[in-house]
């Protein structure tokens, strides 16, 4: 029997969903180029049982940090274009992400016009800072994506550093619940604590309010090398200080954080199956270095072992 | 084979240690009465393999916190009596807490000589605020044991809440063990990452001069009410959001403090176990209801199989 659709699954707030996510090659790579890379990618994630891929839109985000980023900033091929181009031999859905603060409005409407809901799903993305221009800031594209696509299914970034620093991301996620979001995807996590506290307060939030909670994919991701260990930190992922001690310290942070990343999805899987709440898991690579590819392929098979038995 | 004595244990750095933590009868307590509880209290302990039991001194903390105190502080009978005169039955070691601001010099000094070490170790808790007026404080208790009593295995109290707020508490462990404390004992534990970023630092402090790194024994209590929650609270234990959410929503918070405390052990025994680091487990109740001292009693029991396997 095979499982529902990722559409399906999310739409009903079904536990379960396996995603990987990868980054459009560069913007200056060849379409023969990207048409091999496109294939050595299918090829890696053809053995894994995933229910999507999440395509990255790519923004510069060095207004985030004064701090140097610790890998270059390189744009990117537009995801949508290289799933049109160069993945049609995937045969299941992809999550195309829109950093929507770098499309015009009519760039929006025209995406959103042109975008076939039966293999696509779509996560927008506000400003990395509050203070960065933009040309459609997130709401007005969600009001967009209510007007001309209702029927794509929207999905919301949720950031449980920012719970922790002000305590109400879980308000913010139920007014994007209002605005159309049915899912939500997690920045990386490498604080199982920080992200409980956030999934709990959510849960119960939703739970005064009568409303079903709405899945929330966590996004787990290995860190290979003290570099990584920077880039995650760069990115504002918070990693805890004895994490980050046994990284630095280890002779093999790979197999560490491979170890800790399962050990958070087991942590976070008790605890919502105990709460019950709607979750699922993404595996992204943040670093190109084949090992950490590698690991995080291996990671997806495992989490995908997890989710199902 | 019978294992090691508690001295040895700590001495030698190992770990493995488990204790179980109770307060003497209250100060009006009558001598029968005082025999009764001990005897009672005995006879629960002695289905555990303990390596032996924790004798709290208890002093008025009401200046520790504004608010008031959610169960009424009354002062108890003196630990080191209490042992003399109604623990005869008690064959293994006993360590005696002594609050050493209430105490003159001379009444350290006395309670010193006549210690035996055999069967006695004590941990000396400073002052609960900078600003109480002390007797004696904790550096010249202290001194006063290194000089007339330096056989006394001496212990200290560790705080991962204050390592979170200032970063220095592996610092001031290393200063407690350079005036002669040779074993830790935590305040209850309810937030894992917050405890083993402070065992992390104290760790590859210890390796970065050279010094084994000394016993931690991590204190390990359940709750099993929202007034139990509360009174954790008032004693300065930062109890994670999701696990107050957990707790507050729970038809039985006895047996999800319970799961949950469990669940800190085994996270605390991997994690030690892998960074080399020494460790044992205390179990105490901060409740004086039936059902948390029969929860606690179970508690300890399944960490002595987890410690012993």
């Amino acid at each position: 029997m095979s499982r529902p659709t990722l559409q399906a699954m999310l739409s009903e707030g079904r536990s379960g969903v396996l995603l990987f996510g990868i980054t459009p090659p560069r913007e200056n790579t060849s379409s023969e180029r990207a048409r091999e890379i496109a294939s050595v990618t299918l090829e890696r994630l053809s053995r894994l049982d995933l229910d999507g891929l999440i395509l990255y839109d790519i923004t510069d985000e060095s207004d985030r940090n004064a701090a140097d980023r610790p890998f270059p900033y390189l744009p990117t091929l537009d995801p949508a274009s290289f799933h049109d181009e160069h993945l049609g031999d995937w045969d299941r859905p992809v999550v195309i992400y829109r950093c929507v603060g770098k499309y015009d409005e009519d760039e929006l409407r025209k995406w959103l016009a042109d975008t076939d809901p039966g293999r696509v799903l779509s996560v927008f993305v506000g400003a990395s800072t509050g203070d960065k221009p933009v040309r459609t800031d997130l709401r007005r594209a969600q009001q967009l994506r209510s007007e001309i696509r209702p029927d794509l299914p929207l999905g919301a970034v949720v950031i449980s550093e920012r719970h922790t620093r002000s305590g109400d991301e879980h308000l913010r996620m139920l007014a994007k619940q209002e605005r159309g979001c049915s899912f939500f995807i997690s920045q990386v996590i490498y604080d199982v604590g920080d992200t409980k506290n956030l999934i709990s307060d959510y849960f119960y939030a939703c739970a005064e309010r009568s409303l079903p909670p709405r899945p929330v994919i966590f996004t787990l991701s290995l860190c290979g090398s003290p570099k990584t260990l920077e880039f995650l930190k760069w990115l504002g992922v918070d990693v805890p200080r004895w994490l980050q001690n046994t990284l630095r310290h280890s002779p093999d942070p790979l197999a560490d954080s491979y170890r800790e990343c399962l050990s958070m999805a087991r942590d976070l899987q008790d605890f919502c199956t105990r709460l019950g709440m709607p979750y699922g898991f993404h595996v992204e690579s943040v670093s190109i270095r084949k090992a950490e590819i590698e690991g995080a392929t291996r990671l997806a098979a495992e989490l995908g072992t997890l989710l199902r038995g």
